[in-house]
């Protein structure tokens, strides 16, 4: 497994940023990036590494970490690619046949590049909620293609392994299809569920237990952030959603019956 | 407020053992009864109480705990009446129309019948799931009728204080539709997710991150109470349910759309 000595990483949110912080714990030098300078700013206050200056560093960095949108994953690939900024790159998106798709026909080179998502989160977002052991224990699935060359596999495994996360070897489809039934779908629900909590009466509300705290904590992820998710990965939820939504019509139906 | 001197707890499953239980903390004389024999053997070895036996108890108590599935409750109540049992009922069914409608039905007085749920459980049933604690802090509802005494209010308010809960008076239809918003559409909502879990690959399991683990949590809870509390609330969940399938199917058509 390769020795990482230099990550850039881009877009310090709440991934990106938890990525920088537990490399440091390993004394990897880590540059950081985001089109946020006041996220960078906070990121290296939190000491998850360096600005990235990139006159200023001419020599390649071991691995860059794309840790931005999965919609614009590729065209930053492509302009870091551009620049040679890394060796190796990688990104940390959860829908991943998009941003491999669009690097493609972008013209990036996929021999350097392993798609990868970390399935970790928090309900809060940001720089200031990462932590250095968010990965800790959680799965990482990566997806090669036939491209990818062994080097960049190496190169990112040793990432996971820093951050402490359990690598899981999965082709983009599949992977697409399982966090629409694991992650995706389930969210969307959520939400539909608390929306019916958002016309409820107060004394309703006054009677909510645990199981709703459950169901809106779910939905309380970062909305702009879900709708990119969403649209990355649309056929696959909309298919769970509507085998969701005919369940819950047959629940219905027999209740009435009943 | 009255003070309870001794309750009759009907059913020693986790809600009337945790009653039994909360009581037994403020020395209240706790009688236990169940048509599982074990399960009052259970309860009585977790210190909830000692064993009812009809004839030797000849002096009503101050309270019975109906704690049987609500479909049962008013059948529970008309027996325990007829042998004079208690001065004052309630009982803790998670619907309180169907109750209160079926023992009107059944000839019983109800006067001396107030209608009650605690909004406490866990994942866990039984006598050994029970805890002393498990309704402080939590709303308690509570349903008068025009034909109720203000002697019954005022002992089961003084059962849910030596218990910890907080009484939320409710009237018995607004009850239901609240906990068809609340909880039984969630819990159902829960479990249409968790069967498309169990149709998912090893690979979709093996990426499952926090949000599934708690749909399941939510759907865990004991299948043949779920079935008697839901068809004894259709309505008010049916009509959620078919809200949420609504509202699943349109995000599904827009992500098909996008």
């Amino acid at each position: 497994m390769s020795d990482l000595q230099s990550v850039l990483v881009v877009g310090t949110g709440l991934i990106g940023t938890s990525v920088a912080l537990a490399l440091r714990e390993h004394d990897v030098d880590v540059l950081l990036a985001d089109r946020d300078a006041r996220a960078v700013r906070l990121a290296c206050e939190m000491g998850a590494g360096s600005p990235w200056r990139p006159g200023e560093h001419a020599e390649p960095v071991d691995l860059a970490v794309i840790a931005v949108p999965p919609h614009f994953v590729a065209e930053q690939l492509k302009s870091l690619q551009e620049r040679g900024a890394a060796r190796h790159y990688t990104d940390v998106a959860s829908v991943k046949a998009l941003p491999i798709t669009q690097a493609g026909r972008l013209g990036c080179d996929l021999t350097c590049f392993v798609a990868g998502h970390p399935l970790a989160g928090r309900e809060r977002s940001g720089p200031t909620a990462a932590t250095a052991d968010l990965f800790l224990g959680r799965p990482w699935a990566y997806c090669p293609t036939e491209e990818t060359s062994p080097d960049a596999v190496e190169t990112l495994l040793g990432l996971i392994k820093l951050c402490g996360g359990e690598p899981v070897r999965v082709g983009a489809e599949e992977h697409d299809r399982a966090v629409a039934v694991v992650s995706h779908a389930p969210h969307v629900t959520a939400a539909a569920v608390a929306a019916r909590l958002a016309e409820a009466s107060d004394t309703a509300l006054g009677l909510a237990g645990q199981g709703v705290r459950d169901v809106t904590r779910i939905a309380a992820g970062d909305p702009v952030l879900w709708t990119g998710i969403l649209s990355g990965n649309a056929l696959p939820v909309a298919e769970v959603l509507e085998a969701v939504a005919a369940d819950l019509t047959a629940a219905a139906a027999a209740l009435r019956r009943s």
